[in-house]
């Protein structure tokens, strides 16, 4: 039976995908007391990479959002993966957003909300993290955006 | 009655300004367990984002260093609002500096010195901290300096 | 008497190097519960800079991943000097590397795999971590690779 957060995903219309797995000497989370670290996740869907460019240049900002918030999604199917339930996350506590952009960028935050609004819209209050957003010169497989997070479980 | 922390910002003449509100779905701090984690801080002055541009280019390493200690004194009033008195600090634990920088700069650290530098000028020994100090191609606003950080508290 | 985890070095023909000293008004670790925070660790051998360039103008993604394992192990080295015997390492949680790199670049994972199989050849399964590889428009030095790293000791 699903729990009440795996509930509001699917009233938000968010399907789950596999957990991405990760192909080095890495692991996608690791918990360490009431932590949960979560790998930096990158724009793949259905194993392929989605927005490869730079924001600014090559997506809107609008677009970064929506990158933005597809690495979130993958953030949630790891925490899935980590947990078996979603329910038993007590609190989003930091994501880190970096934004593929060149010198003249200056919207890293709003790129960023797309990630930052979906942990609110599926964990209301216990969505809201620390934050913070920044430029970097190029991402894994040239995507526009990468997210990595930490989060509190009981 | 203000707390000995307290009365050492005032002996060093800083003013904490009113802490920079979030601008979208994520918060300035998050307490989780004994780890106060501090959402990135720019440069903001009475609202308004000082030091817009880049270290090297459109600043020395000296005033990349002032917006720095900017950062920091943003990253203190978010301390400030999170645990009422900022005695409650038992250390100062991480700093990441994110420095606005083109390819060529190599002076990330004497730039995040201005930030560290206030730490400890603060906090006595209970400022030193572990830190990361690189290079972003951009950063919100087109600040030149990010700061984020994690403290503990008792 | 060394430990099991040096000797596992010892068979990796790998000396720990003396630690890096901080620079500056901060330090290279800092235990806060059971986390240990390695500050970034860049790509110094007897206390100079190596891999001084970019990956993917000045080195191969190859060599990108040498200078990730020179990280490693000053990391390791920081560790050893913060808990005196590295077997008190009950994890490896997280790396984050930045990757010096240009716009085109798109093979952080793999240069950033240079630090991570170190700690899992060092380590074994507890030293696989959470991580984020990324790209950073320069680094400290002018160096190619730089990673800060979270331990879980008991």
């Amino acid at each position: 039976m699903a729990g009440k957060v795996e509930a509001r995903l699917a009233e938000l219309g968010i399907t789950l995908p596999a957990p991405a797995a990760a192909v080095a000497n890495y692991v996608p989370w690791v918990i360490s007391g009431n932590l949960l670290f979560i790998a930096g996740q990158v724009t793949l869907a259905d194993g392929k990479p989605q927005f490869v460019g730079q924001v600014g240049r090559d997506f809107t900002v609008e677009d970064g959002a929506k990158a933005a918030r597809l690495c979130a999604i993958n953030i949630l199917a790891q925490v899935k993966a980590a947990l078996g339930d979603l329910d038993l996350v007590a609190r989003c506590v930091k994501l880190t957003g970096f934004v593929n952009a060149g010198a003249d960028f200056k919207d890293h935050p709003k790129v960023v909300n797309g990630a930052s609004d979906l942990m609110v819209e599926v964990f209301g209050d216990k969505g809201r993290h620390a934050r913070a957003a920044v430029g970097s010169s190029s991402l894994p497989l040239g995507v526009a955006v990468e997210v990595d997070a930490i989060f509190q479980i009981d």
